[in-house]
């Protein structure tokens, strides 16, 4: 389909089609929602009349036996430390009784499915304290973590990685370790949910209930993302976020007070938190359940709680020290712990009954999601429009044809800046595709990222899809990435400019790492900005950003290159992606593709034959137009020239060796690269007998067409190199 | 000379010999004292009998004289920005009466000496509202801000872009515009100013007295490292620090209220700051006044004066909205602003009156540097040896044969990691250079970069030089931007590891854009850091950094590489150099040298002649070793093999075309590299008929030696390579 002005496919706001009979069977557009994993037969609904879930849970263990579980994940921790002689005991060993608390007696799970859609979320922010975590999903019952996994604690290819990395365990939400992030994860992942219970909930069915819990130590306190998103779960009043704030007053170079001596209550209170203080972390269980109560009924705001305690707690010697915090204790100070302690076990040893009472969250968490099954079932014969939604978000299935929202464009297309035809493929998507959300740090205007057919996600509004993330890239991309794990089928976009990626970089990182579908919505990509100087234009950030693995770094030429990233993007759903998009108009260019993009690189025009042209000449974005207009000129003379629009280099190489060759046959080295940033990297398509033309400097504050022509990025440039080849 | 254990040239922890004589004469080191910036003729000292420069300070102008000077601050930026056609309006409208009372009356500082050393210092932490300090600067009577500046802002090679930039306009202090950073920069300003007064003054001589100024917008206290920088600030008690908080209430995308409804001054209050509303920014001038005494009284703690305002006061359709934000009023708001604010003159009208007023600057400041001249030649007179050092710091002049302190190393030396060896290179630089002063993002245990012989720099140690900076690499890298701008001699390095850059990028982007020596000390840089796994093993960052401009990546081989990297960064002055520095051992390799590093690029060791060897392995860092370890295995069976340590990339690029040729033979096309990284970008060095060794994927989680093997770093490898090319 070719259209001259955007289209958007799909009339009505919904991803699905309207329900048909009286409360009957929902057409889905869903393609397979069988495999569905809420649908599993280990998961069945609760047949009638058999006690809910929370009658399943186990009395309160006993003081004694709360001790022997709490004193089972110090050592779990301090064995496995041992064993690798490599980790952080400290933290486990001072959150143990927290960590119980919150696991056996709060936080409400299936181990045998961690990716039950109702489950509470549990994120370590101070991931570092890795053993805490594992040394829980042990106890309670996930396979992934089994006691030959704790005894391979930071060994090659373990599922105990030395910080919690989701991709490698299940049960570990998010990938932490990067000081401050899980803080930000743990905001998406209750703005998910506080989004999703908007948009979902009945009043006689409340399908989506559940709470964030994240423990934070003193570095992410520190770190300025933490604050980003504590100002915003503040703004947004996320009541089911629960933080636990670890004041140990024990960093690795030493007490806190040499370097954080703020008030953080105070401070978290001047951010609308609710806070509240268990002064006694290291014994103190029933503060610790009341706090946890008081939270959870807190419902207006998010709440901290400060939980102080003693890092390495039981380490006769070396509590309260920074030794503590990230080296094994020794095997003096473990026996001597033993003794203090009164853990007369062998290392990694489990006592019976504490093994019988964690035994329980197994038929609990199984009863938990059978109950949460049958209450789907009726929801889904209630209200099958939502409920195909909520499928979707779930099981991250795509509806069939979701793809056809996005618009192809001719030649006769006008000309548009390819922000502005990206808030066209935003805008379609939000349609089509039920768990997109996204925003801008305070640029929506700019990065033309408004979805115009929803409102705001706000504290009063949070059914909204428009996320004002306010001026704070590095929250935006930790908290996206926290959207984005917390169901499959829920694909956050986030958008700055794109030098301002340098903000976000870390982020964008633990995106790659994990495996997370982000799509970064970033205009103003180059010198073409103009007048607001080098501060704001990018040169270097396609390299930075090409450099990165398992990421996508896309530079669409124009209409059809912005809907093929788009479409690109929403595929890749183990990847994050990242659109650097223009300022300025550009052509709609007689070439180009949406379905050539998911190669990376293809051939857009070319007036020879056999493969072997004189000259190839290859560009990206906003500098395709050059290309095409110096080929123009070039093959006037005569000469067979081919351009080559590289939109995505990542892409285009894991193509088959036999399209790379039918693209650029090594035969032809006559080769120019035209792009408007650093050449550094070009070496790869140029080789050593090619050219590249591009900006190996810092911009200037100019308008933008002097700027490329300062800088040489024109037409008679390529002509002028062309002829030297 | 070769050493084989780490020995300090220099024993006493002073740069400068001893004062010959009863208060006589320093036997400096520096090499031309009569060049410093102090010791020019247009700023000689005050004869005795003249009055004091506060007595030259103008009375302050009756309020209509006032009301004169700020609308022809409001008028200059409408002015400008309309002839642009771009800019930001909204700012300089709405702060110019905050501008003229604090330009006019309170800021200390000689226009046409923009570098006096004792100046207070300003930063306009918004940077977009540039108009107003250009206003201010021209207004002031510095030379580099002319009304034919004013008429080309945001024009090529104009001395007005469109932020302010350091490098293009003496009297802009630091270059800001991505939010947040001017604050942080301002943070370093005043603890570099602490950290000088508590050096040098003497009870009786008080030589270094200035204060930090700075404006913050919403925008920047939205963002995370401008609360990184605050909580700093106030754990440091930062009394000459005072920040204005422009609270307009819009950003880009509209009211604040969508996005921040934070309490900031309760914030600060949470934080240690002093706190002041201005509740009338737009005509409270003695609000104004009376906040900044009050400030300037508060001596233990920083202060925060939130100053309400209207953006775009007067006028009369965009005030108060975001549209006067970012774009230009278009002419008819233009005339519809100038007769609300009867302001019936021509655009860029300086009335005559207010030109005579503000003109008491040019005697006023000289006067004052003058005054601070005498006070000098006092100071050295009694205090030699303080006098000399200080010198240093004001100059930049390095002390002659400072570079002896760095240690060479021979391959009898130990082996050791190039963290440790960096620690024996800031230890003793900071011996000999008085302005040497860093610390790490709490890791300085790990970083190796404390420096033993001095103490922390702390609140009530301000003499220390050892930066405790807390868990806020991006805070860090701001500040030490800060530092490094207040004093040419100020030399700031910063540590953390390596993959953490990622937190600092944008910060470390401006040490580049605003060609500051900042030294990045990054340790633990690549897989071999081992257990700590994949979210903290860089792999990635090496060529991320090589792309960025006006940047120096360093990555040594061993001691004299580590040496030779600290060399290039003292010397190279105007530009951040980043060492990428191994936790793991390495041996002192036999080819290595300090000097050579200078070139970037260099031959280590080679069995061929004739500049013709069969084979060139290519290596950096840590894997320089390996590439020795198969060179000798493969010149056993009678190959030529060339090592070459390629340290630093950019400084190669910069040889002569002779010497890269003498080192990388064109004709030679059987290269391989070897680098702990990705192999994106190394085909600029082995050609497309070389190959690269890396890693072209995230690291794992396990013991390093483990990860070497299983990701192909191995000596092993390499000849298997080197046996297929």
């Amino acid at each position: 389909m070719a259209a001259a002005a955007p289209t958007s496919a799909a009339a009505a706001p919904s991803p699905v089609s309207s329900c048909v009979g009286g409360g009957g069977v929902a057409r889905l557009l869903l393609r397979s929602p069988a495999r569905l994993p809420f649908a599993s037969a280990a998961t069945a609904a609760r047949p009638r009349g058999r006690p809910p879930a929370t009658a399943l849970r186990a009395a309160r263990a006993a003081p004694d036996l709360v001790e022997q579980s709490v004193n089972t994940i110090r050592f779990l921790a301090v064995d496995a430390v041992e064993k690798a002689q490599s980790g952080h005991p400290g933290l486990p060993m001072g959150c143990a009784p927290l960590g119980h608390v919150l696991f056996d007696e709060f936080l409400r799970f299936n181990p045998k499915n961690p990716a039950w859609f109702d489950r509470d979320r549990f994120v370590l922010s101070a991931g570092h304290g890795c053993m805490l975590q594992y040394a829980l999903l042990h106890l309670a019952g996930y396979d992934s973590v089994t006691m030959d996994d704790l005894k391979a604690f930071r060994q090659w290819r373990s599922r105990t990685p030395g910080h919690p990395e989701n991709f490698e365990t299940p049960g570990v939400e998010v990938t932490t370790g990067p000081l401050g992030q899980g803080f930000a994860n743990a905001v998406g992942l209750a703005l998910a949910e506080k989004h999703l219970a908007a948009r979902f909930n009945k009043t006689d069915l409340e399908i989506v209930d559940h709470y964030t819990y994240v423990i934070v130590g003193d570095g992410c306190q520190m770190e300025g993302v933490s604050h980003e998103a504590a100002s915003l779960a503040g703004h947004w009043g996320l009541g089911k976020l629960i933080a636990f704030y670890d004041d140990n007053h024990i960093s690795i170079d030493g007490d806190t007070d040499i370097a954080f001596t703020e008030d953080v209550l105070a401070r978290y209170e001047a951010l609308g938190w609710h806070t509240i203080w268990v002064q006694n972390g290291n014994t103190g269980y029933d503060d610790i359940r009341a706090a946890i109560k008081e939270a959870k009924g807190t419902k207006d705001k998010p709440t901290l709680i400060k939980v102080t305690t003693t890092i390495g707690f039981g380490s006769p010697n070396k509590a309260n020290t920074y030794k503590v915090h990230g080296s094994a204790l020794g095997s003096k100070e473990v026996e001597a712990t033993r003794s203090n302690l009164r853990w007369l076990h062998k290392p990694f040893h489990v006592p019976d009954e504490v093994k019988r009472h964690w035994s329980h969250h197994i038929a609990e968490g199984a009863a938990l999601e059978a109950e949460w099954n049958a209450k789907f079932a009726e929801y889904e014969k209630k209200y099958c429009q939502e409920a195909a939604e909520l499928k979707s978000i779930i099981s991250g299935e795509l509806p069939s044809g979701w793809d056809n929202a996005l618009t192809t464009y001719s030649p006769e297309s006008p000309p548009d800046a390819t922000r502005n035809l990206s808030q066209q493929c935003l805008n379609s998507l939000a349609i089509v595709l039920p768990g997109f959300i996204g925003g801008s740090a305070d640029l929506a205007s700019s990065n033309m990222t408004l979805l115009k057919m929803f409102g705001d996600f706000q504290r009063d509004s949070p059914e909204g899809r428009n996320i004002r993330f306010g001026v704070r890239e590095h929250g935006m991309g930790a908290i996206s990435n926290g959207i984005a794990v917390h169901s499959p089928g829920l694909i956050p976009y986030c958008a700055t400019f794109f030098v301002f990626t340098d903000y976000m970089r870390a982020a964008i990182r633990l995106s790659a790492l994990s495996d997370s579908r982000v799509i970064f919505v970033m205009t103003h990509d180059s010198i073409g900005l103009g007048e607001d100087g080098p501060t704001h234009q990018p040169v270097e950030q396609l390299f930075s950003l090409r450099a990165m693995p398992n990421t996508l770094m896309l530079r669409p030429a124009d209409g059809n290159e912005t809907s093929g990233a788009y479409k690109v993007a929403v595929l890749n759903s183990k990847r994050p992606s990242i659109l650097a998009l223009s300022r300025q108009k550009l052509p709609q260019l007689k070439g180009t593709s949406v379905d050539a993009v998911s190669k990376g690189g293809y051939t857009i025009s070319d007036n020879s034959s056999g493969n072997k042209p004189d000259l190839i000449l290859i560009a990206t974005g906003s500098e395709v137009e050059i290309a095409e207009k110096a080929a123009d000129e070039l093959r006037k003379d005569g000469r067979t020239v081919r351009v080559v629009s590289l939109v995505c280099w990542e892409l285009f190489e894991e193509q088959p060796e036999k399209y790379k060759e039918s693209v650029l046959p090594s035969e032809v080295t006559s080769r120019i690269s035209i792009e408007a940033g650093v050449t550094f990297g070009w070496e790869k398509y140029v080789g050593q007998k090619g050219r590249a033309i591009g900006i190996d400097r810092f911009g200037a504050s100019a308008p933008a067409g002097k700027l490329y022509q300062e800088l040489g990025l024109t037409v008679e440039n390529v002509i002028a190199v062309a002829k030297t080849l």
